[in-house]
Order: structure tokens, then C-alpha cells, then sequence
């Protein structure tokens, strides 16, 4: 690591409140899955998700869209040419844009099709540590879904991802790290239930397209994100008896987080 | 306007009974974003649901259930098929159906496909005023999902529409207005959660459903519809700490309501 | 019924320890109706679940995965493939699998695709009372979703699929029915609320499919699925106001049930 660590701000309340104040138009390409709970949560944050998955519409709404939103979890045909559509339109019309590469490295399609999405230089990419490593070419991914290997493992596939987009990279685990070409920010928070359900990871994708709809700082949207979602989960996971709960009350807690309640973020760089 | 207001009779209680007597079978093909809830929500009104959204099953089914319930909120090619395939199938067996425009005037396809849905003269056509403008070729759309304009700026294209279909015309908003080519009828009730969560304006397109399948004047179905849906929605929104809970209780809501505690209905006309 | 009951053993407690201990990998392959819950019911029981359902990566997973899941309960084109694809290496690999027919034998491209799974001889089977009888060639399928038959007019069909493909076969209803070719026990528990929601019993396929990852007796498996799934919903039915808070505490009731809080099933044979 040769760069030097700038002091890391994360500027959540102001991107909270511009989601609020804009109400931005996120459009999702998701999977099958967890495309409710991503939705929901996009609503929740303040901002109007719009699931437009198809060839033909796919590029022109992302023209339209303040941001949009690409994760690749079951990625059938049609919705593959309708991820590279929408691509290539949000660089076109300069719409910032997140990439979830779920389970990259370990499927041979979707490793495919992520590999031809990074070339189009996400402003994003968020993922677990295995996806970053392997999405950067440094190795083989888990077992698909959940991370098989620890955070800072990842700094440097992150750091390699970040200078070859130009953008931010994300890594989420028990403290998120987020980098771009000359930043480093380790955001602590979150709620282990949010490994326990379906879609914690996606809905963050989700939080991190709205952040960057309002912000077109990467790298802090990025982190404002990781911070504002974690805030609201913590204050999810302290009513909740189980997953099930969680799940609705992330909704609840996001909905009702309000800029100026949000805890000061202690950065660690 | 030169149509005369006949005193408008919404007959929820007789057809909430109806509906828990009879227990419909509702065809839907619905998108992949609110499907859960629009299934749900049907069983929690009384009915079954059964989404059966494939070439080749989509006909056949849609002949033996009891109402069809088509939204086109997510179209895939092979969607677009089972629609068409079910809506010609509804219409010659004579099986009311409803069609949910899901921003239609937006996106090509979708504009395309609900404007050859609309031909085969759907019962009850439920939408947001911005989609009832652009389906009936007033306006342009809004931005997809949710409404840029009043629920009374559509009630020209409401009334062109119903002409047309000999059907129901449902805008939804704060009010909703329901039209046919003869009566109008204004139902109050709701909540502003229901912007709040995804789905919302799905889940209803169901309720018709269900109610059009044991009540065939499909103006008093929407209108019972629209009602009963949003007494259950005043009651959940009454326990609900967020749109999360919100969601849930929906669904309590509408389980528990009874013919006997519907609130008579001061109708507008 | 020339069988001699076997007194019947099902080692709930200690497959839901396993479950624990192991955290299997269950590659799943649902429908988009009721996908969320399965998934969600999956990671609640211990399990991790991973929705694999395009070509060319379905047969890869399938041979890396603990289990296979497959529910037919919209099954597009490019899903019927990817589970071909995927039951065929599952069968190559050794890998358990549980198949669920839903609707089978109502509509005509679901039908053909059961049987044809079939002759892939999955290690269990899981319907209600009408899928069952249909898939055995002995009836017609009721109206779709629902169970028209009771349970019990099943045994036969079930017992005649169980000598097909040597493995269990479980027939769902009030009391669950599980058998194979040597042995019968019949699982009381569970709750009418989970007829109340959609995917109450695409969920238990699920489970069974987390159960016979770890357990490879098949008979064993199911019942302690059907077990354990079921004392979960009573107690979630214990405390929920309706069907929407049902569905939640199901999850949050699988996650905090622990192999010794289980009550000792009185079998019934």
C-alpha cells in the first residue's frame, strides 16, 4: 500500500437530506430474489426505485434515471442484454451507476457478463470480499453468496477495481471498507442479522444508487451509504426478535432516520 | 362532462361476503416486484391466487379461473406471450379480467403492449392518473411509477377509456375515482403508506380482481374494491410504526376486516 | 396397503443440529411468487440458500451444493432448462434433491416437465394431496394451488412415486403424510395459517431440502423437515395477529428454535 490516507469524510446527513429534498429516480436491475426488499428499502431511504428490466426499455430509462442500479444475482438472458443496455446508456448520458456483482468468479455466466459490465467503469462497485477479489482477477470467489473471506483482505483488489473504473469500490463485511484511486474509509456498524437474511447486501446496492443519484462523489456516497444503512440497522436489530422482524424494521428504521439523528461516523482510515 | 351523476351504490360489504363464500380463484400475472404481496394480498381478501404466467398455461387457466388480473409492471418476452395468450382466453370464455398499465406512456414496450391489451376490452383497467392519461393517448406519462398528475386530470381519460371498454376505469390516489361510461363514483379512505411501500397500487389491481370475479358489474367491483382496501389500509396505517410494518399489517388488515365492519362509504359523486 | 408399519424414528433434534453445525449449501430453484420466503426460510432454519437458475450455471451448482431444490411454480422456458440442467448433475454428483410439483397435472408444460423430472428419481418429493395423486398418474390435480383431496386418498399415489424413484415422498396437509417404500409416519403440527400465505409449502420444501443436505435418509429427512417446520409455525401462530405477521414470526420462530426446545413428536403411524 504506497498511498497516503487522506482524512475520510463522510458526509451522511447532507446526502441524506438531498435524497429527502430530490426524491431521485433510481432505476434497479436485480435479481429475482431480493428485488422487493431492494425496492422497499429504495423507498425507504427517501428515494422511488423503478424495476425496468427488459431490452428496449432498460436503455432509454436509464437515460431519464438520477442513477442506476446493476445486480447481476440471476441473470437470465433477457435481463443480461437489458444490464448492458442500461450500461451503456448511463455512461452515454453520464447517470452514475452501482454494480452488485453477486457471486462473481464462482458461475461461469455472470462472471462473464461482470467482467464486460466493469469495463464500462461503474461509479460503484459493491460487494462482499470474495466478489471483490475475484471480480479483480486475484481469486476464486467462495461459494457464492456469502463471503468466504475477511475484508481487508480485499484492500487491494478494491484499490486495483477502483483505479481501473475511476470510481468507488465497496467491500461489506463486519466494518465496510470503501476506496476509490486515493481515499480508504472503514465504516463500522451494521447488524450481524443482516447476514441472516436475504438481500442485506443487495438493498445496500440499492442505498448506495440513491446516495450517488443526490452525490456524485463516489466514494462518499459510497460510504454514506454504508453508513447510513448500518445506523439504520443497528437501531432495526435493538426491537427485533429474529430475522423476520429485521427485515420489516430496517424498513421502518430507514423510513423514519432522520439527517440530523444520525450518529457522527467514527472513520477509521 | 355531459353525463348525468347517478347516486352511486358501492356494494363492499355484499361482495367482501361473496368473495369469503365463494373463495374465487384469481389468475395473476404480475410482475416480479410486488408479486408476493399481490398474492398475499388476494389470499388475505379471500381468495386464491394462483400465478401462472407461462405460453401455453396462461390460456388454458386463465378459461377455468374466476377472474384475471394482468400487470405488466415487469415484462419479459415470455410475459408479454402469457398475457396475450390469457387475456384472448379470458375474453372468449367469458372470465372478467383487469389490467394494471404499469407505466405505460414511459417505456415503448410496455405502451405497446397495453395498448393491444386495451382492444380486447379489459373489465376493469386500474392505474395512477398519469397512466390512465397516457393510456387513453392524453398525455405523456409521468416518470413511471409513481403519478405526476391528479386523480381529476384523468377523469376525461378515465371516461374516454371506459367508453371504449365498456368496462370500469380505476384511477388511484387520495381519492379514487372510478368511472364507467355511466356512473362515477369518488371513494375516500387509504393512506399515504401506500406511496410508501412497493406495491401498493399492485396489491389493489388483485382486490379487483377478486371482487370482479363474484361481482360482474365490474364498476361496483372496483368501487367495493377500492373501499375495502382502503379501510384495511386505515386500520393498518392506525398500528403501523413505518412502511415496513405498514406492509405487514396490510395484509392483517385486510384478513381480519368483516362485511358486517365495513364503514358505510360516503360516496362522492 | 401390504406394507408392515415400521415404528417410525424421526431424529428431528439431531438433523437441526447438524444443520446448525454444518451450514449446508442449498441451491435452489423457485418460483419468483414465493422465491424471497424461501430463501429467507432457508437461512432461518440454518441453512445458506443460493438461487441458481439460468443455463449453464444451474449444473455447475447443483454439483458443488449440499442439495437441490426445484418448485415448478413458474416456470419459464429458461428455468426449465437450468433445472434439467441442474437434476441431472445433482443426480451425476451424488447430490440429494427435492422436487416440488406444484400445480402438476392442471396445466399442460409444468405437467410434462414433473414427469420428466421424476425419471430423475428425486430423494424426495413434496405436494399436497392433488399434486401427489396427479404426479402418480392417479388423478387430475385439483384447481392448481390448493389441495382438493385429502391427504390420506394420497397414500397410494405416494407410496407408488416412492417405489419409482426409491426415494420419499411427502404429501402435505394438516397432518403431513411422509413415506417411502418401506416406511409411513404421519407428522401432526403445523398451523391452518400456513394455508393462509402464499409459499407455506414451498417453504417446507425448502427446509427439506436444508434437512437432506445433512441427513442423507431421505424419509428421515422429510419428517424431520415436516417436524420441525411445522412446531416452528405454531409457535409463530401463537403470537401473530393475521397472515402478514404469520409469514414474518415463521422466520423469526425457525431461527430461535434450538434441537432441544423440540418437542418429541408423537408419530403417528
Amino acid at each position: 500500500m504506497t498511498r497516503t490516507p487522506i482524512e475520510p469524510s463522510v458526509p451522511s446527513a447532507e446526502v441524506l437530506e438531498e435524497i429527502r429534498n430530490q426524491t431521485p429516480l433510481v432505476h434497479s436491475i436485480t435479481n429475482t430474489v431480493t428485488v422487493e426488499l431492494v425496492a422497499n428499502t429504495i423507498l425507504a431511504v427517501g428515494a422511488t426505485p423503478a424495476m425496468v428490466d427488459i431490452e428496449g426499455e432498460a436503455g432509454p430509462f436509464a437515460r431519464i434515471a438520477s442513477a442506476l442500479h446493476i445486480n447481476i444475482g440471476t441473470p437470465s438472458p433477457e435481463q443480461r442484454v437489458a444490464m448492458t443496455e442500461a450500461a451503456h446508456a448511463a455512461v452515454d448520458a453520464g447517470t452514475p451507476w452501482v454494480l452488485d456483482p453477486v457471486a462473481v468468479g464462482v458461475l461461469p455466466v455472470r462472471t462473464a457478463l461482470a467482467q464486460s459490465l466493469v469495463e464500462l467503469r461503474p461509479s460503484i462497485i459493491r460487494g462482499n470480499a470474495s466478489e471483490i477479489i475475484a471480480l479483480a482477477g486475484l481469486g476464486g470467489g467462495g461459494r457464492g453468496v456469502d463471503a468466504a473471506d475477511a475484508v481487508d483482505e480485499a484492500q487491494e483488489a478494491a484499490y486495483s477495481l477502483a483505479v481501473r473504473t475511476g470510481g468507488a469500490v465497496a467491500v461489506s463485511g463486519p466494518v465496510d471498507l470503501i476506496v476509490d484511486a486515493e481515499r480508504t474509509v472503514r465504516i463500522a456498524g451494521g447488524h450481524s442479522l443482516l447476514t441472516r437474511i436475504t438481500g442485506g447486501g443487495c438493498a445496500l446496492g440499492g442505498v448506495m444508487a440513491a446516495c450517488v443519484a443526490v452525490h456524485r462523489d463516489p466514494w462518499e456516497a459510497a460510504a454514506a451509504a454504508s453508513d447510513i444503512y448500518g445506523q439504520a440497522a443497528e437501531g432495526a436489530a435493538s426491537v427485533s426478535a429474529g430475522p423476520g422482524e429485521f427485515r420489516m424494521r430496517l424498513l421502518d428504521s430507514l423510513a423514519a432516520l432522520w439527517p440530523a439523528q444520525l450518529r457522527v461516523q467514527e472513520a477509521l482510515v
